[in-house]
Formats: C-alpha cells, sequence, structure tokens
C-alpha cells in the first residue's frame, strides 16, 4: 500500500503541530550542508550541529542549508524557531506522505516537490524535497542521502555561471529545475522498459508479460499522482502570488512548467500506450487459444470418422460380407484416403492449416 | 442498498421541518456529555437531561455537549429551541443520510460529517457526525456511541495543549480533523486488502477472489461518495465564508484540507489497483482455461491417432497381408511410437509442453 | 425509442407556438381542480370548466389550479390569455417531452419536472408535470389522474401546517419537494431489484440475468436524464434568479437541492453497481465455461490413453506374444488402472478435480 | 473517411480567400429562388442570375435568396460584392467541412448549419446550410436541391402566420428552426433502427448485428460531432451576442436551444443504448459458444467411457474368463446403461442438460 | 519511446539557458534563406552566413528569414544577440521535443509549431517549426530541408497576393496556416490507412489487423498531442494577446481556429472508429473460434456415438446372439443411420449447420 498513509497512523490522535518523524528512517545520522556565497565570495561546508548554520542568516549573501535525513526532530525544531517556520510547516516537512504544494507565509514560502530515482533496476524510490525559501536562504529538506543537486552545486562552486550573481529565488529555482530535469530519466527508464514489453509481446507473450504491463500501469499512476499538482504549484509561482520570486526569475519559472507540462503529456501517452499493450497481450492469448483448438478439431474430425470406419470391419458379425472380399481390405484405405483428403482440403480452405 | 435513501421513505409525505429520526435507532438511550473549559478552568459531566446543559451557554468559557443517539426527538427539539436553531437542520440532523456539507446562519454554522469504522474485520460502518459551531459553544451530533474524539477529550482533559487556550472554533477544527485523521486509519485497512488479494491473485485465484475485488470496489465508491463533498466543505470554510473560523485556526483548516485532498487521492489509487486487479484476475482465468485446453489438445492429438492405427489391425477382413507378417506386431509399435514422438516434437516447439 | 423524440414529429413543420398536444392522451377527460386558502379560509372544489377559477385570480388569497389531461387545447389556451402565459410556454406545456427547465418571465415563472411511480411492478411510468407560479397562483399541469401531491393537499386541509400561513411561493415548493420525494421511492424499488440480481447472480446466473442487468442500466440511464437537469433548475432558483421566492422559502429550496443531488449520487451509485454487476455476470460465465472445459478434459485425457492400449489388443496380428501369457489380461487392466491413478493425481496437483 | 478532409486537399497551398468549392457538385445548375415579402405584400420567383436579385436589397421588405449548389462561384463571388460579405465568409460558404459556427460582422452575421435527410433506407446525406442574415435579407446557401424549408415557405406564402409581420432575424429563426425539427425525424429513424436491431440481439444474433450496431454507433458518433457544436452557437445568439436578433425573437431562440439540447440528450441516451447492445450481443455470443460447448462434452463424456468398455471385451487375450461367462454380454450392457444413467444424473445436477 | 524525453538527457544538470541541440541532427548544414519584400521590391537569396541578413533587420520591408537545421549552435547565438531573443526562447528553439506554445516578450512573440509528413508509406515524420514575429521580421527555425512554405514562397514571389501588401504579422499568419493546412493532408492518409483497415476486418481479420489497429492509434494519439494546445496557441493570438497582430490579421486566425478545431474533431472521431475496429477485430476473432468448436464439436459428437455401437459388435462374448443373426450388419447399419441423421437434424435446427 502507499507508504503515505501507512506511516501516517504513528500519528493519527496527536494534536496538530506535534513534530513527529512519519516514514522510514533512511539514514542514521542528519546531514546538514551549507553554502554561503554571492558573487565575490563562496563557502561550503558539512557541519555537525545545525547551530553553526544561524550566524549565515544575518549575512546579505546567499544561504543554503540542506538536511539529509527527518528523524533528528531536534533540529529541526531550531530551524524553525531560528527562521521562525510555522509549526504546521514543520510538521509537514516530517510527514513524508505529501503531494507537491505551495504556501505563502509572506517573509517566506514552503514548497513540497517529489524526487525519484532508480533504486535498481526495476524499483523506483520516492523521496519528498520540501524547500523553505526566505529572503537570503533557501533550507531544503531531504529524506536521504543522495539526491539530484550535484549539478547546482556544481554551478555554485565554479562561479562562472548566473547562479552566484543571483538571489534566493533563483537558487530556489535551480533546485525545483533539477527534480523536475530528473524526471525525464525516470521517463527514459519506463520508455526502455515500454519497448522490452513491446518486443515480448511480439515475439512470445507470457503470463509474466502482463505483470509487467500491470507494474509498469502502476508506476505511471504512482508517478502521475506525484507530478500532477507540481503543475499547479508552478503555475501558481509563475503568475507571481509571492513577492518572494523576481521578475527575472519568472521567466524561468515558466520554462519550468513547460517542462513539467511535458513531463505529465508523456505519463499520459505513456499510460495510453500500456493500455494499448494490455490489448494486444489479451487478444495474443486469445491467438494463442484460437490456434489450440484449431489443431485439436483438425487432427480429432479427421480421426474420429476414420475411426469409426475401422471400427465398423472390426465387429464380428458372421455375415459381412465386405470381409470376405479380396479388395475389402485396399479398398477401405482408399475410402479413408480419400475422406481423409477431403477433410483435409475443407479446412485448406477454411484457411484453418 | 445505500440506508440512505430506504430510510428517508419514512419522511416521504411529511411536512419539511417536521422532527423525526431517520435511520436505524442504535443505542437505546440517548448519552449526552458536556465539556466546559478555558484557559484556567474545566469541568467534564455525563448529563442525564439537556436541561443541565443549557446554564453554560451564556458563560464566556468554551461549552462542547456531544450528543450520541439522535431517536430522543425531544432532546434534539429542545437544544433547537435554547439555541435557536433552525427545523430545517434539526430535521437533517435527524435524517442520517446526508452527504458532508456546510450551512452558514450567521450566529452558528452547521456542519455535516460522515465518520467510517470497522465494526468486524469486514464491515465498514458509517456514521453521520453533525456539528453545530457557535460563538462559544460545539454541539456534536452521533448516531451511536464510541466515536473517533477521544483524543481530543484527552487533549482537553490534560490541559497542556492549545486547545485550552483557543476558541470554539479550534474545537470544532480538532473534531473535523480527529474524523479526517480516521479515514487513514480505513485506507490502511483497505491497503492491507488489496495485498490480500493482490497474494491471493498471484498465488490462486479463485471466484471468491473476483467477490473480494468487487467488494472492495464497492467498498471504495462508497467512501469516495462519502469524502468526495467534504473537500469542497474544508475548502469553503478554509477560504473564509465563516466569520466563526479566525485567522489563526483556518491555518489548521488548510491542513485538514491537504489531508482530505490526500485521502482523495488515495482512494483513487486503490480504484484504480481495484481495475488492474480486476484485468488480472481475468486474464488469470482465461490462461488457465488455455492451459486446460492444451493439456486436452496434446493428449487428444497424440492418442486419437493411434487409436486409428490400432483399429485398423483389428479390423477382420480375410485378406490383410500385414497380419500374417511376423514382425507385424513390432514394426506397427514403432511407427505409432514415431507417431507419438514426432506430435511431442511439434507440441514443443509450440511451447505447449 | 424514448418517446419524447417519437411524438414531436407530429409538430415538425408547424409554426413556432403552435398549440397541439404532444404525447399519448391518457384519459378521457381533463380533470381541473381547484384549491383556494390563506391563514384563515379555504376551499377546495372539482370544476367542470376552466372559467369558474378565473375569479380567483384577483383575491389575495393562494390559488393552486390543478389540470390532468393536457389534450384539451381550448383549456390550456383560455388559461393562457386569462392568465397571460407566453405561448411558447403553452407549447412547452403540451409537448411532453421536455427535460426538467424554469423560465422567468418576470411577474411568473415556469417550471418542468417529471414525475415517475411504478406502474405495475416493472415498469416505471414518466409524466411530465408543468408549474407556472405567479404573485397569488400556482397552476400545475399534468398529463394524467394520479399524482405525488396528495400530502400537499392533506397539509393544506388540515390547516395546523404551515403551508396555510405563506404564500404561493411556499406552495409551489411544496410541489416540488413533493416531486423530488417520490424519486426516493423509485430508487428504493430500483435498490430492491439490484438485491434480487444480485442474489441471481450468486445463486445461478442465467442471460436473463443479464437482460435484467441492462433493463436496470437503461431505467437508471433515462431516471438520470430525467433528474439531471433539475439540479441545476433548483440550484438556479436557490440562488434566487426569481424574486417570486421569498428568502425564507429559499432556505427550504436548498433542501430540496440536497436532495436532488442525494438522489443523483445515489442513481450514480447504482450505475456503478450496475457495472460491477454486469463483470461479475461475464465473469461468471467464462467460469462456467472453464468447468465445462475441465470435466470434458478431464474424462477425455483419462479415458483416451486407455482406449488406445485396448484398441492395441484387439488388433488381429497372428505373432502378438502378450495374447498368449496367461496374465497378460489381469497385467493390461493393472496398467491402465496405474495410467489412470496417474492422471488423476496429476490432475488432482492441477486442481481440476 | 469523413469528407471534409478529403475535399480540403484541393484547397490547400491556396492563398486564403480564394474561392473554390470543396465538396462534392451535387447539381447540375445552380438554383437561386427569392421571397421578397411584408406584412402587406409578397412576391416569390426562381431567378435565373443572380443579378435579379439585387434591386430587392434596397427594398425595406424581407428579402430571402436561397441558392441551391454551390459550384458556381461567378454567383457567390457577385453577392459577396453586393452585400458585402468578407471573402473568408464566402471561401467558408464553398467549403462544405464546416463545423456548426456563428460570425458576427456588425451588420450582418454569418451561420453554419448542418442539415441531415435519409437519402435511402440506410444512408444518412449530410448538407451543409450557410445562413447569413441582414438587416433586411436572409441569403441562405445549400449544397443541393431538396431541403426542409418547405414549411418556411408554406407559411410566408400562406400569409396568416407571424412570419409576415416580422423581420428578416424571425426568418432567420425559422429557418435554423425548421433544421433542428429535421434532426426529430432522423433520430425517429435511428430509433426504429435500435428497436430492429434489439429484436434481432433477442431472437437470433448473427455477426451481421454487430455490423449494424457499429454502423448505427458510427452514425451517431457523426451526428453528435455536427450537432453539438450547435448548441454552442445558438446559446451565444440567444444571450444576445448580435444586435440583429430582437428581444421578441430571443425568446423562440431558447426554444431552439431547449430543443438541440434535447436533441444532443437523446444521441447521448442512443449511444449508451448502442453500448449496451454491444454488451449484449458479445455475451450473446459467448453463451451460444457456451451452449456448443456443453453439448460436445456431454457427449463426448458420456461416450467416451462406454467406448472404452466394449474395447476392453474387443481385446484377444486368450485368457479373459469374462468373455465366455453367459450372461457377460448382458451384464457387460447393464454397466454401460448404469455409468451412461450416473453421467446423465451429474450433467442434469450440474444443469448442462 | 518518444523522442523528446529521450534526447533532452543531454541536457540534463546543465545551467538553463545553455545552448544545446537537443534532437537528431538531421542535415549536414544550415541553411539560411533570406526572403525581403514590400509592396513595391521583392527580394530572396540563400546566404552563407547568417550576417548576410543583419542588414535587412533595419528596412521598413519585410523580412522572412528561413533557417533550416538546427545544430549550428553559432548562427542561433548571433541571431538572439542581433534581434536580442531572450535566451531562454534560444534554448527551446534548440530543444526540439516542445509543445505548440506561445510567448509574448513585447517586441516579439515566440511561437512552436509542430509539422508532420509521411516520410515513406508508413512512416510519419514530425518536425519543430519555431518563429519568432517581430514588428518588420520573421525568423523561422526547421531542423531538416524540406517544408510546407513553398506556396507561401510562391505568393510572395509572384506579387500578385496580399501577402505582399501586408506586414510582418500577415507573413507569419501564412506559415502558420500552412502548417495546419498541411494536417488535413496527414488525415486524409489516416483515412485511406482506416479504409484498408476496414476492408481486411471484412474480409479476413488477422493478427497483423490487430498490429494496424495499434499503430493507427498510436499515431492518433501522437498527433492529438502535438496539436490539441495549438488549439490554445492560436485562440490566444487571436483574442488578440498580442498587439503585433493586426485587427485585419486576426480575422485569418479566427480561420485557422476553426481549421485546427476541425483537424481535433477528425484526430477524434477517428479514435472513435479505430475503437470501434478493435471491437470487430475482437469479436471477429470469437467468431471464428465459435466456428471452429462448432465444426468440431458436430463431428465429434456424430461420429463418438457410431463409433461406440460398432465398438459393442467388435467385442469377443462367446455369447451374443446378435452376432449369429442374418440381419444384424445391415440392421446395425440402419440404426447408425438413423442415429445419424438425427444428430444432423438437431444440429440443423440449432443453426450450427
Amino acid at each position: 500500500m502507499p507508504r503515505n498513509s501507512k506511516h501516517r497512523l504513528k500519528k493519527i490522535g496527536l494534536p496538530p503541530g506535534t513534530l513527529i518523524h512519519i516514514g522510514e528512517q533512511k539514514i542514521e545520522n542528519t546531514r546538514i550542508e551549507i553554502f554561503d556565497f554571492d558573487e565575490t565570495h563562496f563557502q561550503a561546508k558539512v557541519v555537525q550541529s545545525i547551530d553553526e548554520c544561524f550566524p549565515f542568516k544575518d549575512t546579505p549573501s546567499v544561504t543554503w542549508i540542506n538536511i539529509d535525513g527527518l528523524h533528528d526532530i531536534e533540529t529541526i525544531e531550531k530551524i524553525g524557531n531560528y527562521f521562525d517556520i510555522h509549526h504546521l510547516i514543520l510538521e509537514d516537512i516530517l510527514q513524508t506522505g505529501q503531494r507537491p504544494k505551495f504556501e505563502d507565509f509572506g517573509s517566506y514560502i514552503y514548497i513540497v516537490l517529489r524526487m525519484f530515482s532508480y533504486e535498481n533496476d526495476d524499483h523506483i524510490k520516492e523521496e519528498q524535497i520540501s524547500i523553505i525559501l526566505g529572503a537570503n536562504f533557501v533550507i531544503s529538506f531531504q529524506e536521504d542521502i543522495g539526491d539530484v543537486f550535484n549539478p547546482v552545486r556544481e554551478r555554485i562552486r565554479s562561479g562562472r555561471f548566473q547562479i552566484k550573481k543571483r538571489k534566493a529565488d533563483y537558487l530556489a529555482y535551480s533546485l525545483i529545475d533539477a527534480v523536475v530535469d530528473n524526471y525525464f530519466i525516470i521517463l527514459e527508464k519506463l520508455g526502455e522498459k515500454i519497448e522490452t514489453i513491446e518486443d515480448e509481446l511480439m515475439d512470445n507473450p507470457k503470463p509474466e508479460t502482463l505483470q509487467s504491463i500491470h507494474q509498469l500501469k502502476r508506476k505511471l499512476i504512482a508517478l502521475r499522482k506525484s507530478i500532477w499538482p507540481l503543475r499547479e504549484v508552478i503555475s501558481r509561482l509563475e503568475r507571481g502570488e509571492s513577492y518572494l520570486f523576481e521578475e527575472s526569475t519568472i521567466i524561468y519559472l515558466k520554462d519550468v512548467h513547460d517542462h513539467t507540462i511535458q513531463v505529465i503529456d508523456t505519463i499520459e501517452t505513456f499510460r495510453d500506450m500500456a493500455s494499448g499493450m494490455l490489448d494486444i497481450y489479451l487478444s495474443g492469448m486469445s491467438n494463442k487459444m484460437n490456434e489450440v483448438m484449431k489443431v485439436l478439431t483438425v487432427i480429432a474430425t479427421i480421426f474420429i470418422p476414420l475411426t469409426f470406419i475401422v471400427g465398423i470391419y472390426g465387429m464380428n458379425f458372421e455375415f459381412m460380407p465386405e470381409l470376405k472380399w479380396h479388395l475389402g481390405y485396399p479398398l477401405i484405405w482408399s475410402i479413408m484416403i480419400i475422406v481423409a483428403l477431403g477433410m483435409m482440403f475443407y479446412f485448406y480452405r477454411k484457411k484453418w492449416l
């Protein structure tokens, strides 16, 4: 069953705003990483305690705090207090079954995204990314170590790209963009899977093929569920609902919006394809059955009459004149050969042979 | 058939506003429970008569009156008179097949919710919860004893939580939240049911499996019907349609709204899954049939020609030279073995063996 | 085919506004019934000619004229002239295939409803109810004698209820309410039908069961088509589009609106159930087929090889050593029993037995 | 394939506004008919050249020019010049695959409708009707001679009806009304077709029945495609988008709007019915198969074991004691009869007999 | 898998605005073509370097620059700099998996279209067309040489058409119109394909027919995905969102809008037809199976009992009186003939023969 509803149960009955991590604990220790940069300087480090991050809050430079692992409630609470985040938001960060959403609190906004990755060949891992964007800081929360933000880190480090010259809103955009770009990799893999299944359907459909089609459909349903609301989220940001996004960044959000629609379009196309494959599978099965039936019918209808004929001359009546005929035996062979050929001609004309 | 339309029949032909309990009487005696609290004091008791509640109406503290059992028309009428509730609302409270709705009468609002619980392993019990929220009171009506409000009662009692410091609107929110939170338990159980059915589908699909899938689908349809309108209800409250909800509570309603959407999303996913399972079941059945047909075909097509051959030499013609041959019998065995092996090779290549 | 399009043909080619009764003539004589009442007086009679009704028009009391039978064009025309009704409305009254609609002419409004009743056990009779509501009068037109308005008549007569104290708008509401309430009876009967079909599906599905399911589906489609637009009609009235409905009546319309939505919801649920039953029927059929095939396969695959074996020793070769063995016959029996048991064990393991 | 896309090809690559007739040329000579009337006078004639019509343009009376046949580009161009019609409209008139639409050019409006007629028993002929409505004139363009406007012509001629007293907008309304009224005849015929197919389904479903169902579905799809946009067209006219339609005519447009919705509703119902018939057909086919299988199974499973038994006593072992028994033969008959009856009883209980 | 997501992968991780060609490189050398014209002069040439185009920018005449091939990043960048195009637009031009869209930058607008052509008999080639429209210039970008703009070029060259007298907006319209007109050719070919498949379905449905139907469906899905958003694009242009399109051109856009809707309508109709064909195919298959079963059943049920009868008189009991009868043999033949005829009569009445 979907993880979100399962883990939510821990929470039931607690007063709203109680901080409790809902979801699997995926790593042992929370990992806190901090980037601080502006056009002229750059600093990046992994810190042991969240307290080390707070001094950066009051500098004018852009500060990005990235937290991997959500089980350390204390750290989250400290951030909440220091950056003055509403306790319901902290709750949402910790509750890892959110659908993508966007909430505007004036001085900061809260965005939830869902990140996908292929864990091994066939399993898609889903992770919740929470982003808090303030005037000069971005805080991102992930469930696990390992993400899709390395290109962003590279660009900050190299210093050659606009990201260093721009504000926190552009950094937030870059993170969203990285997540959306990554969806194309998932689609690519699913596309390959579709090709594999199609080849299987052509060559030799098996019951396992049906399993594959249904697993594919299910993945597409899950992806769609997680990506569909994102369209609305980005569209609201793009319409300028939050003043934290500057005009010059909004045009980039339009670009992300286009990509999201493209992802959703592709998912829809894949779903149509999966339905088509189901039809092909089912009719392939019924073709096979048809073929089996034809073989049975051809063999049975040729030999059953013949067996009847030989049965006749196996009877023990005392007075059966044919049995005494010298040519009786070859004659009966001739009759049987004629019957068999007639049958075969009939089947040939019916296209069953 | 759905309970609501069945029980409504009692009512047909009566003038609007006639108070009559529509639905099963689930308990013998109406149970009235009262909570009165503010930041500094707290009082809770079960009262015998509704009249004992009325003095609390005029104190500034928050008063929560909870009524279990709807067959005692007199009590309901007294409440209606004392709190000045429109008689159509009283009618709606007593008529237990309402869909979730919200009506605003200025000085108070009326909210209908539907509560679910698993009665025994396989039956979902549905109950109508009516909530009336006024400036400093909340009245809740239930069909039966036993509900999902114990955590709320606990929080009021313990006095440690914000619920004690806030107004009646927060109490109403807490009740709604408790109902919505409880949906996740139902979903959890349904999720487990889906897993069970899926295992059955893999191992050994039976006609009973189909029954289970259809029962599941039906439950999902019923849940959806009861929860879908709630989304609109909460969305309207959250948009601030009633001035009884303060700004600081509305942010909590947003949270409930998110949860409701999550519940609906999960129901939709479950429905998709149920459809998928139906497909798998049906194609599993047809696979089985295929297999049965193959066995029949293989056996019949191997032995029918052989039976013909032995039939030939069972004929009683006087002049059949082969019968006199010394090696006739072993020869015929050889021919039959060759025919049988040829057939088997053919079936092997067709992948029927 | 649906009655409406069939009967409309009479009308084609005539200029708009031509009064011609479209539909079956269901009774011989038009029956005109009049109620006139206010808080203090009450009068009811069946009149021979519509002219007797006109004097009531100018009294301030509420006048309800109910006409059963639409074939008497003259009467309709007179009403049209006297109450100044647009001739297109008169045309709509006579044309009995209208969908529910509401038209506002300022000084009066025109409402079309569809009334259902079970004529005999299995046939649903549909009737068009036209209601014209003016400042102090209501005129209702029915196709046939016999309706769902008796409870309303009772309430007016008894004088105990608010209907006598209120205006014509409340009377109109009461009529609409009576029609909508009556839908629940139809739903109740359909619900029973669904239960019957379900029992049949469990016990012994027959081709007739399929017929029943399809008849049910068709009834649901027809009901839905006739009730769906009503939702919009009442919603527009409730939003206060016509000033003829007073604020104090509109709250009652909200109630009817809720009931209409409940009816539509139930119809949708029934349709989902009917689809589910179709699936169960079809897979039940294919299960039966499966079972038939299994019996054939088991019998045929057990006996075909045995028949081959006995065929061998029915051959007439002169040199067949086994025939001379003393224990040949019991030996062959043993072999056959082993083969048969082996087959049965195989089928047992395959769960075909 | 649909005619519209096929014929459009002629046009591709030409500059917009190039007048070329797209569609089949259905008649040899264009036929031009003119009606000119007001309350006091009336004139109707068939003219040879369009020039004869132009003098009527400047009289205050209502002028209706009806043109049958669209291949005479010159005539169309002259009209365009004289009445000052935009060349894109002329293009649309000549291009006969338009969907219903309405365009407002201030001094005149352009309306496209689609007219249907049954050509022979089974083929529905579709024709494009273009109507241009100006202050005091209506020009209608048809592809072929023969239309549904005769009742309108009659009404103008007889002089008894309001059409003679009203303006060009009422004439335009009358033409639209005639086209929509005619849809009911098509629906009537389709309804009869549905009844025929249903009878066939009950009595003796054949593969041809499936063909009929599919042809029906296709016709319904085509009708729906051509009528659906009309709803929007009339709704826009009725909302008063063009000042050419006077208030007193708009109420008539509402009537046409209702009829259009009724037509669409009926088409939807027919589509639902066609789907239901497909289900019935398919399950009827599978029932037949079931029956065939049962007969085979019953016969085969009764006689295969019996054949085995007689095979046993056809063996030629020297030592088979039963063969010597005096009562062996009747005994074996008894056994076989018992086996056969046992089988039949089994099948009887399984309801296969 | 769809090309767009596959090729996008190259791009992942790069900062936004990085120019990189995403898609196949279809030609070796970029081809740059320039048209410059106004009412009085006309000039057209193919240039080697984009720099030769820039002088035309500042003349008042209309300049059309057409670029075939997108791999030459440098050229694109130069255009971007010279015409001051936002770098995200340049990125979109190079990324060839865009859905149709329209973006307004005030001084210029950017439109993406998708062009289709039949490459060989069965493969539809899809190409992205980007159009940039400024005050007095149009720049179009194509992936490959060969397009649908030749008629436009012809009209400019000939000088007889309005295109020469009008502004750049009319040129942009003409290009869009050419692309949309071309869709009709694709639809025409698909229509022919549908006819071919339908003939195949009538004559001799084969598994390959199913393949064809699914390929057809897939093409329709792809077309729909690429054309559907165009409707919105043109509708926004037509509503006058950009001041670059003059009033007199907007009426032409309405025309294109109509065509686009017609294309989408036809695609929807084709999809409905494809679904219908699938149904016919499947039921054709099951009819065939039925027929196979009937032949088997008839033959088997006639001969199995007969074989049993001859088996009886093949038994070797010493005391079988019938064997001694003189007329035993002809008698048994008579019985068998009667049984066979009885069976055949039964099957005849069941319509299996």
